[in-house]
């Protein structure tokens, strides 16, 4: 067989023709930061030169601003809650061409099995998909997940072409207090170290770069997102659905400190993907805000791309791959044409190739044996203060409250009229029974329940209501759908939606999914309240590792401080915030 | 064994004191472009944080500027005419942590012995030194060397943790026409591939780069440099000996072009290494040329750094290896204090760390059998016309004359009056008796004769005299000494510099070899011309990849394309220069 890289060479020098010309367009040069009216040929599925070609196909592009493919250097797909090809269909028309995963959502659900699949899930896409390896699962010994990944079984993956290093380490405490097993992780992982940084300043955060962490997505305003560049961290300024840091960080994009920083998605949500976008929504929003076009374009491309030592992605240059976007313009960034690899695959917004089928997912993932409404009882003395998590709108932090909980018959129960509910994890692994109760503000609830097995990062069924018997039933639909959300009023299941892939993800297409997550949406905020989608902020209160209070199948968690801490406090009620949440020490 | 990491974090974290605490500093920040006065602290040979620590030990630099170390990216050790270890003494009081080199001068004379040689040569000092494997030895089949080294001989140190990639591909025909041995070396190397593009441009230029070679450092010219750049080349801006061009490209360096260059200095001289200096001379010149010193900085620290993905270096952050300088201002860049992973290794100029031995050369390289007078005669009907090379000045490039020479009995000689002398270059490593013989101006001498050893690249013996005897006499004299170089006047040897290693280097102190070195260029300079230095001059004649005549000991080589050529042409005599160099095809 003829090596293809002499016909990638030859459609250079010009012996052979090119696959492609793309003509008329304006061609955008990261390096130099201009824009250039010229060809840009294609052979191989490589750039290979610029200016008049010979060439078996041109397409012209009438004045669009030809752009580099965009690329998500931290994503978890699962958020997306269908599958891989499901997503590729709606983030490739918008002109994404590379995401880089970690995969530990469905690794705490399905351990080893569950990489396997993401990887072969993602095979074949006109979107590539690189990983990072999952360095946190379970996140904390502080719940129970599916699964454990030891730096051991990561090894298996290491050399894997689509790896590219360690997902974020999560437990902070592990790396900076110098834990074997975490800075095990970090020496074998043969590329980048990504972090997860929240929360963390001077000497904690100084400490954990020191142990080989290279990158952060938690920055959240701009003092931490230039202490981070200052210290040499990579930071990866996040848009997501719940997690919004683009307008606290955009300012210190203007100078050189942009050179350190990309942008990424961290987790968005179907509905926010299919309506606002992935990268070509914060593309956008950061022209919108101010930034020049080509900087922000450079964020999204060629930073990403060389933070993980793609050395011939994110750009439009000879012996680059060939993925290309072309937009309308440099406010906009509507996507007329997206090629992959030098083939086009979408127009005007719809894909317009094949796309292989889904892999089998792996068995059922749903295992639960619990006591129901025993199980939620919490007897209450008279004059009890209980930690209550305060779940904050558009943000993954949680505020620790001490509250005096409504008491009836003895029992602590949901208070609709101070908005203290009720909620409850139930391990749905190993059907352990295990289940953690407490209670949360904000989610303002008049009736009924809501329920998911979507819980990060373990992903035991979450549940939170009015009342004990609604929360029961919700659990317990979710458990009989094998995975999925739900909505009860008055023990009747009001919406349901199946996620038969690991509780994490359904089988059906994007469009299906929003359809019925719309209509769950409906339901749930009908119930009051008035959080954009409580669903999103519910699955992140037993997000162990992260600040302040979270719940766990196990029980209460102090977030910062890496351990337990009982519901129950022995002092007199207040409102107010925990103590400063940034010192690990 | 405790990890030693652990005494890096639990100094990071303030449990343990630190080894050392940089007070009183200006501390430079490449990442924000920002200088700030603040403490270092630093254990374990790495930056561990900023601010008040305790410390075994504190240095007060007294309001000096705090740097990381300089990294060369591009040098040949063996330019310095010493061996590594006199090298670290003459540059890293002046601020150099790390280069990286491309061992292909004693490659060719050594082979694989030669390579090993300079590995175990460059261990232990404080001076880091990472490898380009040299991928193309000899550089071209036109001419002769001591050994080959193919893709199968590389594949032996691709592996190598001080191994960072392929060197300077200067087959630029071979890369850009797809031959496969080239190509398997592109393909072999695990870290970056660098090229060596002189005179390229336009698709010859976009195929170099199609076939994966990353970076230049032959740019001239502002519109080469620039042409780089915009290609997604990384652009070496070199400042050499006879090689300068800084300041052609340094207005590319006032813009975004910047993040996509760095600095070099390729071939420094031993008199230009003591005198003016190493990458904190390139550093003075780009400030007094007007470019701002923290971008100037980045150009001789983190961005080289990032290009090798060397990513905890070239910085002053946490966890970064904690190679240091201290300079008195940002103008003259004199380096007051250097530390080599947070051991202080040189203080005012002077090293005050021992320094290990270095270890035994390879065997005598210089085995000569020749005819002598007999085959410097080159016997030249009436009328003839010589291809002549034109040496230039602080130029590696030569262009082709075309001259009609003094003929003498027959024979053309040598013709003072208007500068155009015969030269000879010997092969020397397998006693082959191969002489080439051709013509040059721009030496002007008026008596004697010149001889080395050091020819590039593949170090045959290299004379130009006025007369043939004296010709002879210093080739003769060069191969008596084992290697070096020699000045030879009417048969008498004036003045000599032995090189026993490889031919190549001396095993003298620098000082030594600086001052033989003197003596010998004030008896060649007696000899008329003007040349800065017509030794270096005469190493770059037998060149054959670079453009335009060369001679090699198999005769004259167009080193535009890559072709032997006849030193008498059929044509009417001119002094034009040969057409345009930069096509390739």
């Amino acid at each position: 067989m003829t090596d293809p890289l002499q016909h990638v060479l030859a459609a250079a020098r010009g012996d052979e023709p090119a696959d492609l010309l793309i003509t008329g367009g304006r061609v955008v040069n990261l390096f130099t930061r201009e824009v250039e009216e010229t060809e840009v040929a294609i052979a191989g599925g490589r750039v290979v030169g610029f200016g008049p070609h010979e060439a078996t196909a041109e397409h012209d592009v009438d004045g669009g601003f030809v752009l580099p493919g965009y690329l998500d250097p931290h994503v978890h797909l699962e958020s997306a809650m269908v599958t891989p090809r499901e997503l590729a269909r709606a983030v490739v028309p918008r002109g994404t061409s590379t995401v880089v995963t970690d995969a530990h959502e469905i690794a705490n659900v399905h351990g080893v099995e569950g990489v396997e699949w993401m990887l072969k899930a993602t095979e074949g896409l006109p979107l590539d998909v690189f990983f990072m390896l999952p360095s946190c699962v379970p996140a904390t010994p502080l719940e129970t997940s599916g699964a454990e990944l030891t730096a051991h079984d990561l090894a298996r993956w290491v050399d894997h072409p689509r790896v590219l290093g360690l997902g974020e380490v999560m437990n902070i405490a592990g790396a900076i207090g110098g834990d074997a097993e975490v800075l095990a992780k970090i020496r074998a992982s043969r590329g980048r170290v990504d972090g997860h940084a929240v929360g963390l300043t001077g000497h904690s955060l100084e400490t954990y770069l020191a142990a080989g962490v290279e990158s952060d997505h938690e920055a959240t305003t701009l003092a931490e997102g230039l202490e981070r560049v200052r210290l040499g961290m990579h930071v990866m300024v996040r848009e997501g659905t719940t997690e919004r840091n683009l307008a606290a960080l955009l300012p210190m994009l203007h100078g050189p400190a942009a050179e350190r920083c990309m942008f990424c998605t961290d987790d968005r949500h179907p509905h926010d993907l299919l309506g606002a976008g992935h990268l070509d929504d914060v593309l956008r929003q950061a022209v919108a805000g101010g930034l020049d076009p080509l900087v922000a374009i450079r964020l999204a491309t060629r930073l990403p791309a060389r933070y993980f030592e793609l050395h011939r992605r994110g750009a439009i240059a000879p012996g680059f791959v060939a993925d290309v976007v072309v937009v309308g313009d440099l406010e906009r960034f509507e996507a007329r044409r997206v090629y992959k690899r030098g083939r086009l695959v979408a127009r005007d917004g719809e894909l317009c190739v094949d796309l292989p089928p889904a892999p089998p997912a792996p068995g059922g993932s749903v295992s639960v044996t619990w006591g129901g409404l025993a199980d939620l009882r919490v007897p209450a003395p008279p004059g009890s203060i209980v930690r209550a998590i305060r779940a904050l709108p558009d943000q993954i932090l949680t505020i620790e409250e001490r509250v005096a909980p409504a008491v009836v018959d003895g029992l602590a129960v949901s208070d609709a009229e101070r908005d203290l509910l009720k909620m409850a994890v139930v391990e749905r692994h190993h059907g352990s029974g295990r289940v953690g109760v407490g209670f949360v503000r904000g989610f303002g609830l008049r009736a009924g329940a809501l329920a998911s097995s979507v819980a990060h990062d373990s992903h035991n069924l979450i549940a939170v209501g009015l009342h004990d018997e609604d929360i029961a039933a919700a659990i317990d639909a979710v458990a009989e759908l094998g995975g999925g959300l739900a909505v009860v009023v008055d023990g009747a299941v009001r919406a349901a939606l199946p996620l038969p892939v690991a509780g994490l993800m359904s089988d059906r297409p994007l469009a299906e999914v929003v359809a019925g997550l719309e209509a769950l949406l409906a339901q749930a905020r009908a119930l009051g309240g008035g959080l954009p989608d409580p669903f999103m902020t519910l699955s992140f209160l037993a997000l162990a590792p992260v600040p302040a209070l979270r719940l766990t199948d196990r029980g209460l968690v102090d977030g910062a401080r890496f351990e337990h801490v009982p519901l129950f406090v022995e002092e007199a009620p207040c409102s107010s915030p925990s103590p400063p949440i940034a010192s690990i020490r």
